[in-house]
């Protein structure tokens, strides 16, 4: 199973939404120096050629921001078939932020979350898995939240929507091994990108960002690249036996 | 924190234990290539020639098989600093097995898999954290068993001592985090490799081998060679955010 490739295409290929911001520019750097073509939804600006630099081939799907959608993540397979012959991986970015306790969200919180962060992520497994397992091989990884593996009281609906994506990652592993293709999750937390330091307020306050670093055990910030060099080992067909599990990258902060 | 390297030492050093069997040889390889220095403990025969021809540095350190002994990773520890003036990373693969459920097991039994899965433990990061604490970087990856995370009531005093490990790993990250270590565990099941096949019957009847097959959600064993290529991208250094965690290397069979 070892650095597997479907006879049909000139080289892997792989799946990665949305490339705009957090770890997914860094992911898809690594991707193509580990020889894959690329299928990207929503690429940062200047991204796609940096990547056709590299020698590999791009192709950029528009208008795949919204995931609540049941075919924005179908138009990247569609893609990837259309242009390549199907794909080998996928690594998909979901969620849609929000704070609140249990004491003081809304149905109306909970609504927005389920789609965000829940529905988004049946919408991706169900128009991934399908090709996958016809072609008896594959592997998929869900970004999700720590916060699913340890809660977040203070944003305990997406807190615990992440949760439930997590168990609908595990679920769907179990279905999907016997085909030879794995699902698995990763979370994220205290990433150094904009839109967490704008979460916390580091933007416009240095000492927010101190204060994020003193909760964390490693007391940092987790460079996007680290992350893409952990995903990438996930993806790269060189080792698919993993699956049905949630990886957290987080400095320690889900086991305090 | 990305490629870091401890100016006085050429490259990186990893110390592997033990590794005659398992994913250790394999990791042993895969570190070589990703251009680490090796100090392994008892390696199996021709790998330490093999490594060199690879082009890096191989310590071989002999009689360290009996992990429950204060002193065996201390020699590994003591014989990198003679050879190299330290260490950046470590993989140590502790373990002894036995089975048994909650109702035949004796106390003699409890003694055993204390000292052999949690002692053993206790006595690697005893030795290889303080070094790493000084330099203020370096990552630990202990090798425990799936069966800390889902309870193998066939073997269930090793199964909670496993646990037991991997709880040990979880406290030891949060202790040296601030010191920019990272502790996590790792743990396989369905590994491909000799004593596996035996403890299963597999060496003798091939029919066992279909039946651990047919029980693990991939539907296969693992290659040595997957297992090696997730552990080293913890070790490698070109992600030091992640700790404090356990990693399966099951094909899903925790998840079950």
């Amino acid at each position: 199973m070892s650095n597997q490739k479907t006879k049909s295409r000139n080289r892997r290929v792989v799946i990665l939404a949305d490339t705009k911001t957090n770890m997914m520019p860094a992911l898809a750097r690594e991707m193509a120096r580990r020889n894959h073509d690329l299928v990207l939804g929503d690429a940062a600006d200047g991204l796609a050629d940096e990547l056709i630099g590299l020698g590999v081939h791009v192709e950029v799907v528009p208008d795949t921001a919204d995931q609540t959608r049941e075919d924005t993540i179908q138009k990247l397979v569609d893609r990837a078939k259309d242009a390549f012959g199907g794909f080998d991986a996928a690594c998909i970015r979901t969620g849609v932020h929000g704070d609140g306790t249990i004491l003081d969200s809304t149905p109306e919180d909970c609504q927005i979350q389920y789609e965000g962060n829940f529905l988004s992520v049946f919408y991706a497994l169900q128009a991934l898995l399908p090709p996958l397992v016809e072609q008896r091989s594959g592997q998929v990884v869900i970004n999700t939240s720590a916060s699913g593996l340890r809660p977040a009281s203070f944003a305990s609906i997406y807190s615990a929507m992440r949760a439930g994506a997590n168990a609908l990652v595990r679920c769907a592993g179990q279905t999907v091994g016997p085909y030879g293709v794995t699902v698995n999750a990763t979370g994220t937390y205290a990433m150094d990108y904009p839109s967490f330091l704008h979460d916390v307020g580091a933007d416009k306050d240095p000492a927010k960002r101190k204060e994020v670093e003193a909760g964390v055990p490693m007391k940092r910030l987790c460079k996007p690249e680290e992350a893409a060099h952990f995903v990438a080992t996930l993806i790269d067909g060189k080792g698919t036996f993993q699956t049905s599990q949630f990886f957290a990258i987080d400095g320690g902060w889900s086991f305090m």
